[in-house]
């Protein structure tokens, strides 16, 4: 089972709506006269999407945060991919496949920015590990910009594990870190993980064990680090730079 | 004046000071036995500060959310800095200048995340426009992680004028969109101003009429645009790799 498959109030059904996500029912509050009701009603509608007019007592009973201000969605649960899906959707297109590895980002901000990179980068999926990490929640959906229906994302037990599974598979990983060489130096085509870090720690000792090369993004300033989703921007497209335009 | 000077609650003021905002004064309730507020009073005092310790009734009064749990804080408004501080500090360090233009960034976590890019990519500074975008706020500058300390930012009238003044200077200007140049075929190295448009709306077209390049990140998906952010990040490290490894 999906958490937070209910959202609840005018601005958050309004965004899931404009952030396509799949609304599987749309409870709207009968004698409702507010424009922002009455425009998601609407676009609801132009979606294929019935709502379902109902008294204020119903809504109230359905809902948790107690502010559902009059409207009151079911989105359809995201379902997680299996890797050897990925796997598949690059042999499919004929490419080396390109996957973004997360060891442990905490952040919806930062899966949802990540998942928009992975979609526009080309990548075949993003994976992440089941426990110390956000999950596929609906506020990582409406961050994603829509990238969550195209951009498969696989939960797995034991990120090393995978790893290693996937190396059989001909992949080579690769994570950012600052005692690595210049990513402009080093060979990043090829069938290739991207291993990202968490937010305050970087990448777990253990991952980073795992992983074929440490590559760094070359930094001139003064703090420690970039964002975790700008660093993982940068090189997911440093990636693309060498796949594509090299 | 600055907005938002002053700063209530545990988490808020601990955030604060873990992020190296500057602190004018703290103050703290005076029969407080919490763990929080102890190690906060701590870190403010290794740090130079005196924490004022004042009855219960002081801090109610001076709050403003209501919600102060026995620490507060005002911090040291940030300053904007002068464009032509900006352009000194580049010829001080004998680099052409790079700075980064916001054109209408509203979203404090997009600002303060551009700012530590903007840091560790070298650029001399930021420059925003006064209206319709999100100023130098204490939010803006706690998701800086201390970027605001060391990157100046300006804040102008209009970010065209200030752009054809910067002409005159010997600078270019570039911004991004989806017409333009696959970036990693366009010069962009030499004194350059590159422009991150609205997180909605991209460039205004406007400021697009007064830039000497557009330039496109490529792009391989299905959805519409990466986060203003990350764009940023790697629109920026396209020019470090340009200016620094080619």
């Amino acid at each position: 089972m999906q958490e937070n498959t209910r959202i609840e109030g005018r601005n958050a059904v309004r965004e899931a709506l404009r952030a396509g996500i799949r609304i599987d029912s749309l409870y709207v509050q009968k004698d409702s006269k507010d424009a922002v009701i009455q425009s998601i009603v609407k676009e609801a509608m132009d979606r294929g999407s019935r709502p379902l007019f109902v008294e204020k007592e119903e809504l109230d009973k359905r809902c948790e945060t107690g502010r559902h201000q009059g409207v009151l969605a079911y989105i359809v649960p995201y379902a997680y991919a299996e890797v050897e899906d990925m796997l598949a959707a690059a042999r499919r297109k004929g490419e080396d496949p390109f996957l973004i590895l997360l060891d442990g980002i905490e952040d919806p901000h930062n899966f949802g920015a990540i998942l928009r990179t992975a979609n526009l980068a080309g990548a075949h999926g993003v994976i992440i590990p089941k426990n110390r990490a956000v999950g596929l929640t609906a506020a990582v959906a409406r961050v994603s910009a829509g990238a969550v229906n195209y951009t498969p994302v696989a939960r797995v037990t034991n990120l090393s594990r995978t790893m290693e599974e996937l190396k059989k598979e001909g992949l080579w990983f690769v994570c950012a870190d600052m005692d690595g060489e210049v990513m402009y130096r080093q060979k990043l085509s090829g069938p290739i993980g991207l291993v990202i870090g968490n937010e305050g720690d970087g990448v777990s000792a253990l991952v980073k064990k795992h992983c074929d090369f440490v590559t760094a993004i070359p930094m001139a300033g003064d703090i420690d680090s970039l964002n975790a989703s700008v660093a993982a921007g940068i090189l997911a497209f440093e990636i693309v730079r060498q796949r594509r335009f090299s």
